[in-house]
């Protein structure tokens, strides 16, 4: 799992839970360095591995988070870092903005791919042909929506690697049988407002000069 | 947040992608010690502050753990911090096997809450009256069911406190429109091989003596 300051945390530890408990698998989080890395809020998580430590990974996971966007606009050490152990993997995974990175590297050119509902545009900017679904695959490579989308890519790469049982088992024990409070998850469900108001907040933040 | 060494990673951080946005309050985790408390894998998260540095805090959650079972079992410096931080709190919340540290507290004796669906007959030991639901509200104590359920929580909570819209709001930035691959969440949905398979299985680190 790869973590950059200002990642959503959400991103990725909704994936480590099942992710973390795959037999034959020693999960660790990889950064620019080893150490400390900041969500920019509260959350810090240790990187047990700098990049430079890393030449081969089996199941590469890069999660979301605004930095992605910008990273992936203007390059960084980690989109190059991305493109190189893309050929080692077995699988090459995103959740929510994490696919612009993988964008950026040039992993999704002409492939169907997603990301988070605001981003769906921007996707299209690296060549990919944005898909609304929650997890798209496209070979080894497998993008997921945003945020909480994570949680569903991980039981469905669960059972592509162990099957159907395993990936139950980890649904299971994860007790993901969700009840939102609400229908506001996608913009095609949630009131209206709250779609307008967030979009702008986002693009306050996000929209390019 | 409360931390301590083998809590449940999506426990915590579940509820942290809407909490930690909430207007007006400063997130932090707070553990026996501030620092690094690991969850025993990879994800090793830094405590802010010590239990010792803290008196009042306006929410408390509690995520699980398998800890969380023995702690509740045998007594341990956490639980009689949480019974006297709960006297100070608007809200007193749990997730998952975290409920049996409030039960051990003493705080939900003939009180409606949830669990892990594992625990809920260890819950009754505490005097709690277990509820098969996804979300318990009893006054200010709230409690969630299994994991993923902290999710669910995050959403109602922020609905009680900043209302509806805003609720929403976080619910459409997490992007909370979840699809889960199978119908596996629950033990009344999830195939029987799978149920008992994972019931032994905890059978074995759990059932006392």
């Amino acid at each position: 799992m790869l973590l950059y300051p200002g990642f959503t945390p959400l991103d990725a530890i909704g994936p480590y839970h099942a992710l973390s408990q795959f037999p034959g698998y020693e999960f660790f989080y990889v950064a620019q360095n080893a150490g400390p890395v900041s969500d920019g809020g509260a959350t810090i998580l240790q990187a047990q591995k700098s990049i430079a430590e890393v030449d081969t990974v089996d199941i590469l996971v890069v999660p979301g988070g605004l930095p992605a966007i910008t990273m992936a606009r203007t390059g960084d050490p980690l989109i190059d870092w991305i493109a190189k152990i893309h050929p080692t993997t077995e699988w090459t995974i995103s959740v929510c903005t994490g696919a612009l990175m993988l964008g950026a590297a040039g992993l999704l050119k002409d492939l169907p791919a997603t990301t988070h509902w605001y981003s769906h545009t921007e996707l299209s900017d690296y060549g990919a042909i944005p898909h609304d679904e929650r997890v798209v695959e496209s070979g080894k490579i497998m993008t997921a929506a945003g945020v909480s989308a994570g949680i569903d890519m991980s039981l469905v790469l669960a059972e592509r690697i162990f099957g159907r049982e395993f990936a139950q088992k980890m649904q299971l024990d994860m007790e993901y049988d969700p009840k939102p409070p609400f229908n506001a998850g996608h913009p095609r469900s949630a009131p209206t407002d709250v779609v307008s108001e967030l979009r702008s907040l986002f693009d306050s933040v996000l929209k390019p000069d």
